[in-house]
């Protein structure tokens, strides 16, 4: 079995109590906070930049943050996320002129470094920096569109970059954004990805039965992986 | 006197515990929330977009949100905020090809509409569209870069400003963001400006022996306001 | 009484019979063809280029196109309608990085040039071109959106802008486009107009009882301009 | 034998007679109405949009309309051309950022969907894509400029394209588009292209003998298709 | 009599030996060496860049270096010339969102800062910024195009502009580019001038019998402004 | 043995005086002239443009003058570096929409065409160009920013491509941009380059002693290669 992180998006959690909500996932049990970052030009919407990364560490969150730029361009924002404390930056590379030095820029500002695969997107864009990722990131849905379900293509897609990434001998995780749900986070899993990011399914099923009000989800969620 | 309203800067605040600070703000004699807005594109920063303003509004804020766009363009989002619950919608004249369109746009949501001046910016683009204004926001700094002191030049531009909505006839708030400050407020609002944007002014004057953390604060802009 | 032109605007005509809609037009008595050029990017709209406009020559039109630029940037449009057989190229102030250059552009192609001002375009971009002018057009809506009625400030705008040409002793028509009908074009030519835009107004009003299908409405425009 | 459709392209059909263009060349056994749309900014020349496809609609076209649009971005238009009546709508993978939700935007307005691949594009694009496509569209020339012959490379892409569409089980039209002509369309079809664009080979080819002026044409390039 | 300065710009001059040339016209008795930075975007032409700059420097030329940016956005490239030992960096308000700022960034590298105004570019650029200004440069013909002679209306535009710096009370240097001949130079110097960019008038007037080759044509250009 | 050439780039050359320095590397034994052409946007720098190219023929250069254009978009520069006088030019397939078009459009000039690859770039771009190429450019650092060694993973891609040269059966030049050293050289080679730019390599070898100044380096580099 792999060594799966789910990461909930903080994009569907509530902003007015951000640092609480991200407390209470953790504390749930998630292992990744992911930061979705819209700059209202790759993608329609505009939603949180590097103060609130920086206002999370302040607060005292110490987990990974996983930002995930749907900017254009990237180097600017790389280099304020990583003064902002994020852990893993990823981009797509339709966004950057220079691939291969915006990941370099993640890496020498000593950060973990990911390439961002639309649905449609061609994974030959890994052919030649396969030795500069950490993260490799499928989206199943579109990216910065609300309202969408996992598209089931990208199970194949997950499979053939679970191939690359195995043949690459590298530690590279395989994450998956759009649609996860408990009901076919295994079937996902078995595809090939190892690290999850789901939002509304995490924070819309917030419990105030929970000790820390995703305890239930979260456990839903294993439980599922310790299936495949 | 005129009505004078003093809009705190949220980017100033902790992001980590956003429902909690306007509250206090607000409690503490806060009239207006101001909201910036930046889109990495028109300015070199990229902050809070519609979601953080539609979450303030289900927190349970009811005061005036002033959404200042740092955005180009601008009427996508102008859309969005006035979703999100804005009051204010304000962007730069340099952002929209059509700004009269714009500022209509505006209006027709439901909200009031202003324009904002860089400091270099003349006020002509106020000649034709006075009776689609609500507000006029000059910035007395050059907005989305850190750091910056009031610039001096803007006490004349201020009157100049106040001459024409004046003359005007009409019920325009007259606005200044960038460098306020307890010890130039009164100033400030001689040169003919009525409601001030302070941003660290307020937030890092936080006192928790004040009940509302910046009660302190909020009376020492009063009391200048009040010698005017 | 001013040289008074109507200019129907063939973006209201019925783009399946063009040619025909254009000669009924003229021969009811329309002094010049207006030809709206949208590139979805300057505006949110896209109608036609100038392979249209060389067909209307071809097709055997002689009277003067007027070909209005919505578009950005503007030269190489500009090259294109003087080959088309463009007699007036007018342009956007905004849309050009050199429109000193932009105009020189049109009168070496043996064109007349203009300029366009949006509803809250400020009149100052005429300070240092005038002798390189034969039009000023004043939209008295949003290029480029549906639906829109007559601004009422262009009139205003429009007096001032009389002045200006007056004062310069040169020979500029004066246009208007936007929201003109039979009911309003008296007051516009009262405030200084002299070329006269009507899109819907005048395709509109259609009649088969007409000898040339638009001969009431133009007789009705005429009759409105007499009073003046 | 494949289902073959003849496709003319309506940019070199007379533009000032358009609906009876569109009406002869039907009548002369055209099937689909191929409508070329560039907006000066992906290609250097700005044609019709959808105000003309939208007349000949309400002229009485029923055939299917095949809208190609050369613009960037091209979510906006997409938008325009199904509320206009196109029945294909394609666009080029180079000028989307969410291709898949692109080719979604078509479907869901009930249009079919279409990539174009300009002479150099890779098939890639493709690779996850296939189960939301009804055609794929080769460019055999680089579009918006004139004066270009079918570039003989593109057999060999047709073949691979054929390949593709045969091994994905699915029912997706693939046209040709650029110096399609009577004297080398067999060679086209036998490389696996099933629909064909042809402009000046069709509309320079009018004959005032013939019935409906393209009969003579058209049944020349069925009697070559005959032989495939 | 004004302190005049004569500014030849090296874009006439030749570039296999841009040092030697450089030294010849010092010699000679030019006071300012002008330095044309055109990016292919601002204008259509690409020239040269910092590494030019700073190659004269290193080459031993200690006379200020005007560096006009002909660039959009400017910001990066000012941080570049003044890295690169620039004396004077001017820019166009058109190039800027953040007029002030890049003026603020200039002086606050140590160099000289300045505004270039198209010949249709209005004044009233300078009616916020006339206390961060070291220059102000109007072209008198459009810049980036060649072959263009000087346009008579910037006469009176220098008078007004020689009037809004005598009215400041400020030291700003007024320069002129664009068709600066020998025989125009006394005309544009009484308009208001005091600094005078000229290209080929110079380069082309280059001597073998002078001792430093561009003798006789600076004399001539001092000669004529002895008489203004 | 290959037909190795050496391609200095003048990017290291002495601006003050770059006619001699070509002069100088050229009688060292060089065989093409690399001409680094940046634009500021397609990478953050802005070096030197066709003027320059120009001079040095002007100069007498007859050597081969590599164009190598990081700029966006690149069709008029293109034709700019044609009048100028260039031998290859080459450009990023990323920064034109119409490659095969400005494959077309060097050729037409009489100009050798080539493409350049990004350490990131995938090599699929030639999939469907070999015929129109002469020349095949892998850089082997990220173009336009500074102080990079050579990137190791580049060799594995020069096998890749020197495979698809051969398998064309073409003749079409592999070079190689980027770190290229006299340590080096020889291994760069046996990967399959055959024409190799070197910047401070070359330049920052400049001696006195050696006759023509590069004379010792261009032999040491020369060695290298009679070894592989």
């Amino acid at each position: 079995m792999r060594d799966f992180k789910i990461a909930p998006s903080i994009l569907s959690a509530d902003f007015a109590r951000l640092g609480q909500e991200v407390d209470d996932v953790l504390a749930s049990g998630a292992d990744i906070v992911h930061f979705d970052v819209m700059d209202n030009h790759y993608v329609p919407n505009l939603t949180i930049g590097p103060m609130v990364c920086e206002a999370l560490r302040k607060h005292g969150v110490t987990a990974p943050i996983d930002a995930h730029l749907m900017v254009k361009p990237v180097d600017d924002l790389i280099r304020q996320f990583i003064d902002a404390g994020a852990t893993y930056i990823t981009f797509h590379p339709e966004a950057s002129d220079h691939i291969d030095r915006s990941l370099q820029l993640i890496r020498d500002g000593g950060c973990q470094a990911g390439l961002v695969f639309n649905p449609a997107t061609p994974l030959h864009y890994l052919d030649y920096v396969m030795d500069k990722l950490d993260m490799v990131l499928l989206m199943s849905v579109n990216p910065g569109f609300g309202g969408q379900s996992f598209i089931p293509g990208t199970l194949d897609k997950l499979r053939e970059a679970r191939q690359r990434i195995d043949a690459s001998g590298r530690d590279i995780r395989l994450e998956i954004d759009g649609g996860v749900k408990v009901d076919n986070i295994a079937e996902i899993a078995r595809a090939g990805a190892d690290t999850f990011v789901a939002g509304s399914a995490v924070f819309k099923a917030r419990s105030n039965d929970d000790p820390h009000h995703y305890d239930s989800v979260m456990q839903a969620f294993r439980d599922e992986l310790a299936n495949t």
